[in-house]
């Protein structure tokens, strides 16, 4: 069982965008780009990362380029428990194919860099509206059509196809809960988990996502006990919530897991009483990201040592 | 005089509900339920608590439940300076004179649990609007009829009845400031109090309960200003808040002590000079209450010492 | 350069007012009061102090009240690396050439003060609907009229009349970014920076006066990309920020500099970049604002330090 002290809790690359500050693309970007980027991340006490393809798209890289990488991180001294994917999802009408093609590349390469697991989501690109909104949540974005049983069952049977292959090299797949997707509620996610129906694959109930939505939200802890005897990873980030009756106007925005809406402290303890083991990978969107997912983790062990772990 | 690191800062056990999380009453759990919930609170480091009915009734259990009580109270290194009662008014139509009776058991077992004040309010049962809203405060609750002086002066009564109780016992009374009750602004609470005109009743200023309120407030200060000197026990909790004078929309939500729209600092020091040397109370909302309320606990420290105390 | 540790990073004495809690303006107040205020200070880990004219104007101090001020803050430990002015635009239409004159009075004190930059900005007093809102920027408050070349010009005179005063005399001057006055956008303080155009003129980035607006704000990287390579000093402050679509509420509160919306970890790394080597002022309204000050100079040291300073 993991302890506390050595859970891994990884910082979520995303926060560093997808170039470097001239612009070029991460991808194209002198491995001393990443190591000034991931030294950042191990002077707040980081000891893991997930080096998300919305950072730098790990599958794509040359065999010498992913090689600089492993090279860079090992300076940095930080290991890669789990690889997140962003954006890409398997059934998206246009790069579909693409992107599970990449997804089957980042399998390949999840032994090498030591991951246990790579994440999976269909939330697709952001559109115009929401790339220029505030934040990107307040606009709407893609929805998976739930009445199209063709792309469903394309979508099950791609993420099959990555279980499958993940299984292979010992990885486990995990599915991110994300509104207006097949994993747009508890409900669906289990679902579509259950329709999958492979012992490597479990969910992120990343219902940060969620509670900071300007709509109605289901009950919290209700949504993640259906959630959490299928969890095997998780996006963990929190929002502070109101709601105005008198207008009808919603007032969200991100906070430390400490202080939102989620009561973080029991629904960890709740996940462990289930048999969660995974990792947890610190999201936060605005603000100094990086500053307040190093408070989260903190945050996390200390919930971790109060469980008796 | 009391010193920063001796004051009894008490944790509400109020953030754990009324039954173990497979839905039993506590008060008809066994004493290891109350044990692992109160760990909880002595592993993030409090040393008192706060044991509110809204979480144990402790007037209602029998004598060898409570010597159970008392020596889990003991093993997890608690003690207990304070006892509180929630939405159990004296004048409730309904359950007003078994409330009452309970307020006198409360009474007869505070001296045997150390407790130097037991805490008293007139909001009532939520209501089922309350109860499904994100936050209870965003519906509108009980109503004390203020016109309704025979109900006023019966509440007087009672709780001078529940004084003169209280002080054969060595023990205070405390009046919880609430919206809408008859305790419900600055100057209601201190016309009650006079009105009750006993030696050993105070306030509860516990006004994080009207600024979290999506309505105007009075001005902070003015308001502290006038129950500071009336102030025996207190139920700190501070609340973000944020207008919207185009549309007329509030925004609030629970937030730690030093970030909230409440300043503290200058309210504690100004209770300070007044001579206040009660129980402070750690409460709060949704979120993790427990994790907050240790961040407000030494917080309280740090003002009382940077008070010379 | 400076390091981390030493940098100046002061509280601003805005948060105690300009009075005693017996309404003594400070100016009169005697200087037990300064010290009792300066010590909180002090007591809660700074250095440096900005001895605001809001909280206390040097200028209009006698020759012996000034030394009993040096005093104070000699024994009270804390420094003096910037005095502030607050609401005394030199153009106000009935006092200007009192602020202006008052202006040359505190640069004539900055060297004894041991102060290195002295900060002006076009703000004017707060309207009577700003001083009895909840938070004074919800309400419209004092307008430049960009139209009026003729009180353009003379602004930018006075301006450029305080700054020669200053090279004289070895101190710097800062400019405050204000909504709805010359500073009130990042175009507007670099042309009017640059139509100042002396050395030792500079801007103050203070763009938590327009991130809190309930008004849509500029992109916030894209600001300070303009304003960081003319700044040389900082009022620094954070805000959470939200918009609801579906209604057009805005909601912004006071929050430490790591939550707010501005991500301060990527600004101040960029200012170093540019060479910034000005001092830090920290500021915060509402709720226990020294408190919240001490935590954001930590949070700055901690960056400076990432920052390999």
């Amino acid at each position: 069982m993991r302890t506390a002290g050595s859970w891994p809790i990884a910082a979520n690359m995303l926060s560093f965008g997808s170039t470097t500050a001239d612009g070029t693309p991460n991808a194209d970007a002198p491995a001393e780009a990443w190591r000034a980027q991931l030294q950042q991340v191990a002077d707040l006490g980081f000891t893991e990362v997930d080096p998300t393809d919305a950072w730098l798209s790990i599958g794509e890289l040359s065999d010498s380029r992913f090689a600089e990488l492993l090279t860079v991180l090992k300076e940095a001294g930080l290991s890669v428990p789990s690889v997140s994917t962003t954006r890409r999802s398997v059934v998206d009408a246009r790069h579909g194919s693409d992107y599970l093609r990449f997804g089957h590349t980042i399998i390949d390469r999840a032994p090498e860099l030591g991951a246990e697991v790579v994440s999976f989501g269909f939330m697709q690109a952001l559109t115009p509206a929401q790339a220029s909104a505030l934040w990107f949540w307040l606009a709407d974005g893609h929805h998976d059509d739930l009445g199209d049983t063709e792309t469903y069952r394309l979508a099950v049977s791609r993420i099959r196809e990555l279980a499958d292959h993940a299984r292979d090299v010992g990885v486990q797949i995990s599915l991110e809960m994300y509104e207006d997707t097949y994993l747009g509620t508890s409900e669906l996610a289990v679902r579509f988990a259950q329709d999958v129906d492979r012992d490597n694959v479990g969910l992120n109930p990343d219902l940060g996502n969620l509670v900071r939505l300007h709509r109605p939200v289901e009950d919290i802890p209700t949504m993640f006990e259906k959630v959490l005897p299928l969890t095997n990873f998780w996006h963990i980030k929190n929002y502070a919530r109101d709601e105005d009756p008198a207008t009808g106007s919603y007032a969200t925005h991100p906070t430390p897991l400490v202080q939102g809406v989620v009561n973080y402290r029991a629904v960890i303890r709740r996940a462990l009483e289930l048999g969660f083991e995974g990792v947890f990978v610190c999201e936060h969107y605005g603000s100094d990201s990086l500053g307040v997912a190093a408070i989260n983790r903190e945050y996390i062990r200390e919930v971790l040592r109060g469980a008796g772990r």
